[in-house]
């Protein structure tokens, strides 16, 4: 299977690494041979249509920091360019998320699925922008668009929704989505500072370039919307959401909270209404969880209320998830030629 | 598709219900039309090769206590003559788990198999004693054998770790999978004595007829068989289980732990070895849940520690867990009439 990677980054990296030490097991367990033709990310290309020997391209990216030395040329191909030229049956999508006009992952995407590419994308933007025309466009073009690692990382929430409680009606659901703010407001609950404690986040690494997607909600806007187009069948964007941050919670809050067992927490749900919002959670919740893990709580018709919690992010984890996407997508063409 | 319903206490009550309140919806989204054609319980039976009034099936058990009165005749069928002389296409075994010879359900579901019906279970015995035979009988008679209820009840776990997680490798697992255990120390750590919260628990009807399968940790032990061999492809059977109960449980060793922040639980583990035994749990670990909740944490490969809750037990929510695996069965029998 050829495939176009779009981004090298932290998840790009994980996802070349992960094919490395699992290219065996693919091929034998699911007669899976990726091969990736083409990579490209904000500051250079790479390409092979016999495909990139991924040691040398790990390495060139660590040695020079960007993967433009892979061929020792000096012209790059445009990633767009790559994606209309280049043979390829899938494109996975890692560029970072935005949720102004989701570019440059959104003209990717567009254009592969229009080029008859399957897509797999951990790029929210697109989604939380345009999940309805997004779904209609790939309908359209007949080919699949993937996105299990948009929530919670490695953990497949969206998978066990749709898949593991099929037959089920969920009635509604309610999550702690984006693991930076949740970090950050469990050191709030020992003591420190917003402030403090949004230093301390980025010190170790979990705060996205720009703090607001993290802080003012957006990231967890942006799942979401993902959330409640895929399993509750809703047609909605970011816009749709009721969006409150947590810039604006306090350690008196925090503490009062205390008192009655309970936690803040930035809580996305849906209900009738789609809400993130900082919400006061009982401790024996299992949802409540600490530091930076993610937990989402489904209630449904006949069996009752169910939570699974995970790490909701982290570059192999995510890479894993976008394994699993491959799979999928492997078995659904098979299953296409078949028939 | 034609059904033969052994056992009619709770869940199998919960199933008719649940058929009756979603038949619609069932063939709308699914194209499937359940007919129970015939019903055997310790008491007595009921059969129609038209399919049974559920409605009234219901009413004769709540009126008389059993459903011998459906027809107003005095002979009854035995359940083997039953699975043996009436055409249907699937066996749900609903019968109290023993674990001593797994019987009537292990007569049960091996001669249904012979004879070519597929087999739902929620009777956790004869997976207990004879998983690895148990698949492969049916495997040779090519059949399916579905068991979604019998871990977590209306909770997929067991789906959960096979195709959620596709692709994925779990390396080790372990989780609180007996619910009335996890009452009773619940309530011990609020200061009741093991006898007394025994007793509250009994008076819930939280306990099986014989105390000895929650208390011992018989419960518990069956399903770690049945995840270790479906998870983790162990060829295992419930003597291989290393099992201690929570009967020796005391008071002081609650509160001991609890000034380290933990909680006693009725852990089963499948690491190296497979251990149904108390243990002390931090109480902000997301599988430290209390009341009768249950709980599971899968250690993965790639994508880290993921637990899941919910309740696992229930009625209802059994019931659905078969109404799950009554679709698998159907998507699975319309794709070998393609092929």
């Amino acid at each position: 299977m050829r495939i176009i990677l779009s981004g090298f980054g932290v998840v790009g990296q994980s996802f070349a690494k992960l094919l490395l030490s699992r290219s065996e097991d693919l091929y034998a367990k699911h007669g899976l041979k990726p091969r990736i033709v083409g990579v490209f990310d904000s500051k250079g290309s790479a390409a092979s249509s016999a495909g990139l020997d991924l040691n040398r391209l790990l390495e060139v990216k660590k040695k020079y920091g960007n993967i433009r030395k892979y061929h020792n040329k000096e012209k790059d191909a445009n990633g767009l360019d790559m994606i209309n030229g280049m043979d390829a049956e899938v494109l996975i999508e890692t560029t970072p998320s935005n949720y102004k006009d989701a570019e440059p992952g959104m003209s990717h995407i567009v254009n592969a699925m229009k080029k008859g590419l399957h897509v797999i994308t951990v790029n929210k933007g697109p989604l939380a922008l345009a999940f309805p025309s997004l779904i209609e466009l790939a309908t359209y073009n007949q080919v699949q668009l993937k996105f299990s690692g948009t929530v919670g990382g490695g953990t497949p929430i969206l998978d066990y929704a749709k898949n593991s409680l099929r037959g089920e009606r969920i009635v509604s659901f309610q999550g702690i989505l984006n693991g930076t703010t949740n970090y950050i407001l469990t050191n709030m609950a020992t003591g420190l500072t917003f402030k403090a404690a949004l230093a301390d986040a980025k010190k170790k690494g979990y705060v996205e370039a720009d703090e607001s997607l993290d802080i003012d909600g957006f990231d967890a806007a942006a799942k979401l919307v993902i959330l409640a187009n895929w399993i509750m069948d809703m047609k909605v964007t970011i816009k749709d959401i009721k969006r409150t941050g947590i810039r604006d919670v306090t350690n008196g809050e925090i503490k009062k909270a205390a008192s009655k067992d309970c936690a803040i927490k930035l809580v996305a749900s849906c209900d009738r209404d789609l809400i993130v919002s900082p919400k006061e959670i009982p401790l024996d919740d299992p949802m409540c969880v600490n530091g930076t893990l993610n937990a989402i709580t489904f209630n449904s018709e006949h069996s009752g209320q169910q939570t699974i919690t995970g790490r909701g992010a982290g570059g192999i984890e995510t890479a894993s998830s976008i394994l699993r996407d491959l799979l999928d997508i492997k078995q659904e063409m098979s299953r296409i030629e078949i028939a």
